[in-house]
This record gives C-alpha cells, sequence and structure tokens, in this order.
C-alpha cells in the first residue's frame, strides 16, 4: 500500500477516492479461503490482531482460563442462496462453528448468533431458517444464547447472513492443532469430498442442467468425541471448507513445515460430483465441503480410529488417504492413478464465491 | 403467519414467493432496538432459542462454568456512513460488545470478529478501521483472539459490516440484570445523551446543515469496574443505544415490573445536540448513545458511585436523573420541566435506520 497515514481519514477522502489499481480493492477471491485471503488476513489483521486466529491459521483460538483450555471461534455466513440441497445457511451456520470448535478438540457449548436482514425478506424465511438453526443446536448439543438482529435496507445485503460464534471446552490433556503433523504420520479423510459446493453450485440454477447432489454439512463434534475417545494422540483436525481438502492440506503443511503426500486411488468422490466436476472443469479437490474433516495421526491409532469412525454416520466412509513426509516442505504432493505426482497448490483465485 | 407449514420450502416457491402483506416482510423498523425489534425477537428467535438472550433482554447471556459466571454476547455492526465525527464502525463493533460484556459487570477479555466485506471496498479504508479496532481493543483490555472474512458481490452489502462476540468473566458476588431494579432505587446515568445518532447522522450529509456532535462512543468498561469497587450492590447497569434512554429505560421497567419516573431538568443534553434535534423534530430521548450507560442502584450507595463517576472521564457527568417506583408497572414517566407528567413510551418506528 502507497497510502502509510495511519491517521483516520476525513469522511470527503473516503467518499471520492482517487481510482485505485485492482489490488488495492476487495475482491471475490479475498473471500475465496485460499491464497488471496490468506495474504489479505496476514496483511491486514495479523498485523494489528497479535493472536488473530482465523481459518487460515487454526480453526478456533485455544485459550487458557481457570486451569482449563477453552476453544472461541467466530464465522460469517453469505452463502448464496439461503436454501440448498441438503441444507440452507442456517444449518451451515451452526454446524460451521460447531465445526471450528471441534476441530481443536473442543466440546461445543455455547453459540451466539448475529444476523442481518435484508428489508422485505420474508419473516417466513426466516423462521424457517431460525428453526433449522434450532435443530442443528439440538442435534449438536449446543445452546444458542445470545444473538443480535440488524436490518440494511434493499440491495445492502442478499436476504440475510448470520455469524455465529462458538464457545467450546477443550478435555484434558487433548491438543489439536494444525502445526502438530509429524512425519510418518497418515491423514485420513471422514468421507467423500465436493458435495457441499457442489449442491450450493446447483442450487444457484446457473449450471444449465441440474444435479442429486446433496450438500453434507452436518455437525462433526460427535465423531470428533469418538474419536478422542479411541486415541487423545489426534496431532490435526481440520474441516475442509473454502478452498477444499487441496487447500486446507497446503495450510497444514505449510503450518507443520512437512510435506503431505496423498494417493488420488483413495479419495472418494461421488459420480454425480465427479460428472458435475468434469463437465464443468471443475476439480473435487478444491471444492467446499461442509462435513467431512481431515484427522492426521500417529500410525499405530489409525486401526483404532477408522473403526470408531465407521461406525459413525458421518464415518462411514473414513480412509486413510495419504502420509505425511519431511520433504518437500510445506508442499502438498498427489500421486495420481496414472502413477505421476503433481504438486497440489492453494486454490488462488475465486472458485465458487459464497459457498458459505 | 397463513404459511404453518414447517418444511424446507422448495427453492422456487421461495425465488417466486406470493406477495406479502407489509406486516410479513422484514422492514427497517424490525431494526431499530424499539418495539418492533422486540416483537421480531419475541416471535421468531425466542421460540426457538429458549435461552436467547438480545439487547432486548439482557445485553449479554450469563453462563454458570467452572464454578464462575461468563458472559457471552454478539452485535452486528451495520453503521452507517463507516466513518463518523467521533468514530468509525471498527471503534463501535470494539466499544459495543466490551459495554454488552460490561453491562452484566463482567470484565470483558477476548472478543472475536467477523468481516462481510463488499466487493470493490478499497483496503487502505479497511486497514484504517481494523487499526481503529485495535486502538479501541488496547483501550478496553480486550483481545481479538479470532476473526473471519467473507466476501460478497458488489451491492449485496455497503462497504463493510462487522460482527463481534465477546467473553467475559463476572467477579464473584455480583449479579447485575434488567429485571433486578426495585421500588426506592435511583436511577443514574453517566452524561450527556443522543451524540451518538446524531454525529451519525450529520456524517451522512443529508441534514442540509453541518454539526460539530461528536459521537460518544466508548468502552465503559473500567468506568464499570470502578463502579463496582465502589458497591458490589449495582442492580442494573444498561447502555442506552438503539432506541436511545427512553426505550432502554422501557425494558427496565417491563422487565423488572416496576415504574420508572424520570425527571427532565435532571437530563444532560449537550447544546449543539438540542439544536439539531430541534431543528429535525427528534427528542434526544430516542436518540442512540454509543458511550453512556444507566445505572440502577439503593439510594444508599449513590454518593459512593457517584464519586468514583465524576472522577471517571467517561463518567464525569453523571447524575442522578430518576427514582423507581411501583406503579403504572411497567412504564416510564417523564416529569417535564413545565411540571406535567408524561408516559414515555419505547420508540415505535424507525427513527434513523443503520445507526450502530
Amino acid at each position: 500500500m502507497e497510502d502509510s497515514d495511519n491517521s483516520t481519514p476525513s469522511i470527503t477522502s473516503l467518499n471520492c477516492p482517487v481510482p485505485l489499481p485492482h489490488n488495492q480493492r476487495i475482491v471475490l477471491s479475498h473471500g475465496s479461503g485460499g491464497k488471496r485471503t490468506y495474504d489479505l488476513v496476514k496483511k491486514v489483521f495479523l498485523s494489528n490482531f497479535e493472536t488473530f486466529e482465523t481459518s487460515s491459521l487454526n480453526d478456533s483460538a485455544i485459550l487458557p482460563i481457570f486451569g482449563k483450555n477453552i476453544a472461541l471461534t467466530t464465522d460469517s455466513h453469505v452463502v448464496s442462496p439461503l436454501f440448498f440441497p441438503g441444507g440452507d445457511i442456517g444449518r451451515l451456520a451452526v454446524c460451521g462453528t460447531v465445526n471450528d470448535l471441534a476441530m481443536v478438540g473442543a466440546t461445543p457449548v455455547f453459540l451466539t448468533a448475529g444476523f442481518i436482514l435484508e428489508e422485505g425478506l420474508e419473516i417466513r424465511v426466516l423462521e424457517k431458517i431460525v428453526s433449522s438453526m434450532h435443530t442443528a443446536a439440538l442435534e449438536s448439543g449446543v445452546k444458542i444464547i445470545a444473538g443480535d438482529t440488524k436490518v440494511v435496507q434493499k440491495n445492502k445485503a442478499d436476504g440475510l447472513y448470520i455469524t455465529t460464534s462458538g464457545f467450546g471446552i477443550i478435555p484434558d490433556g487433548i491438543t489439536i492443532r494444525g502445526d502438530l503433523a509429524k512425519p510418518g504420520d497418515i491423514v485420513i479423510v471422514s468421507g467423500s469430498i465436493g458435495e457441499h459446493g457442489v449442491a450450493v453450485l446447483t442450487a444457484r440454477g446457473e449450471l444449465g442442467f441440474d444435479s442429486d447432489v446433496l450438500s453434507d454439512v452436518s455437525p462433526l463434534n460427535d465423531l470428533v468425541a469418538k474419536m478422542i475417545s479411541a486415541t487423545k494422540e489426534i496431532h490435526v483436525l481440520r474441516d475442509p471448507t473454502r478452498g477444499g481438502l487441496a487447500t486446507t492440506l497446503n495450510e497444514i503443511a505449510q503450518q507443520s513445515a512437512v510435506n503431505i503426500t496423498i494417493y488420488e486411488n483413495r479419495l472418494v468422490v461421488k459420480e454425480n460430483v465427479r460428472a458435475t466436476c468434469e463437465f464443468l472443469g471443475f476439480d473435487p479437490l478444491y471444492i467446499a465441503n461442509e462435513g467431512k474433516l481431515i484427522a492426521i495421526i500417529p500410525p499405530q491409532h489409525s486401526e483404532s480410529i477408522l473403526r470408531v469412525m465407521h461406525n459413525h454416520p458421518y464415518g462411514k466412509e473414513a480412509a486413510i488417504i495419504g502420509e505425511v513426509k519431511t520433504a518437500p516442505e510445506g508442499r502438498v504432493l498427489l500421486k495420481t492413478n496414472l502413477g505421476s505426482t503433481q504438486i497440489l497448490d492453494m486454490l488462488s483465485g475465486e472458485l465458487l464465491p459464497r459457498i458459505c
């Protein structure tokens, strides 16, 4: 940024800005969850908030208090459309925050919800979404205990946005973080990938064809609790949302300074997801999931973990998809079905805006 | 609502709704903080979230955990414009949440922040706002420890919205709630009223004239800590934001099932606020404040509380403005300078949209 003046600008200067180059304005890809989000967070937020955690780092902040570790997290939800096959923004808002807590091993306890409503929104739509949040909260065992409602004029929002924040308690002896992957660990994914993104895309009605893909949006806290009961020695948990499996694995590889190598033939991609992605030129590895997790654990626990996962409705198709190695550090490699090795990068542009 | 079907609607039915009467859609006054907000919260949220707390009830949810009471709260901020005399959306987002925690007697500890950014927003604007949040967090002694960033297309937001959530710890022996006002208690306000609303209105440039009113947006947690050190016997604390002093006093009168009688000649309204309000036909009693509090306490503590308040930069003009009586229950009365008694109702329509 050329303007290094930190004083509050006059309103005049903000209303009549000098035209700025493209790279000095927010673009959709800043919200993709990929490289541009990461860069924005680093540039704008980390310099101001020393301990600022975002989905690019850990899913929740872990904080010691009263001799325990608690987890706090927040997520704004702007998915379009509000209803999509398999879910809606309300279920997404609850599950997204529950899962962010679960990914540091926390038991989710309380949620808060801030609503930004667009003038003209039908109250019955709001009621259906709030009812869906209630159902998801019951399923996850969390209580929604505080809320706020703001209304903005028409065309200053898109129906409604929901920001959920979560409070959870981390059981004693549990330390699960993105920087704890160790060479020799195995990489497990809890099921098939790419469904949420494809379901939302289909719901937009822009494909020119229908698909029967349902979003996988689900609360994963009970699955995580079962996994922790099998072994406390889980190094990393992460839900591959925006940016998909490939981007999330890259974040872990960078945070842990390791290589992660995965095998194409181990990935589960449902036929309808594969077909839609092929048609559109998308790679399921970069499509958002909302009910899947990546677990990185020492190999000796793979059998016990997979056993509890396979017995859980949200882990039935769990599989070992790869392993952690020392080099090339910070990189993710994909061994393809044809036997070649590809570098799997972070998502760099914007694949699907407003997917969550 | 005529449609009592609770199943998820088909996307088609949502995209092509039957035209609804005005009272079945969200209108700006649903966000005013007045009667319509209260009705919406009761109708939509309280039926789904049993312990849902909103600014219409208490400012924060109070929850027992680890043998302590913690406070959790959330607030979405949609103020327009983003910068106004005396503050900006960043300072507002931090102070609003800090104050909601302080109003239940909690020491604010951690905040989270969810950003919804409009495509095209200048990154330098975002940087100035985040820097302002940092300054306000330092002043309040809170840490912003988690965040999230989403981007929506142009005309799907208005620059940016910030949802802040807060975590605080309530000192042992402190119980401050909106339903604890007792007949005989006195009502204190910490200073002059109406500044924030008038400052934001001026910044919109729609008045046809300038005013030199500055928003009072400030963190009140240190003031509250000093008040608690003077006496633990504070019954009610509340910051009169949306809907102003009159609406907030009505909420307290209803929650506590008491009458609150205030005296016009005890209220402090700065001359520039008074002049602007007179010109526009507004009543300062209904204008939002962002750095003032109402305290309701037993009369024997008034001297010690006022002493610490008068020694604090945010309580210098604190004054006793009224008292709590038994009847008429749930009502607020204003004794005017002319000697008459008026019923002071809640804000019923929308006075100033997007004031916070």
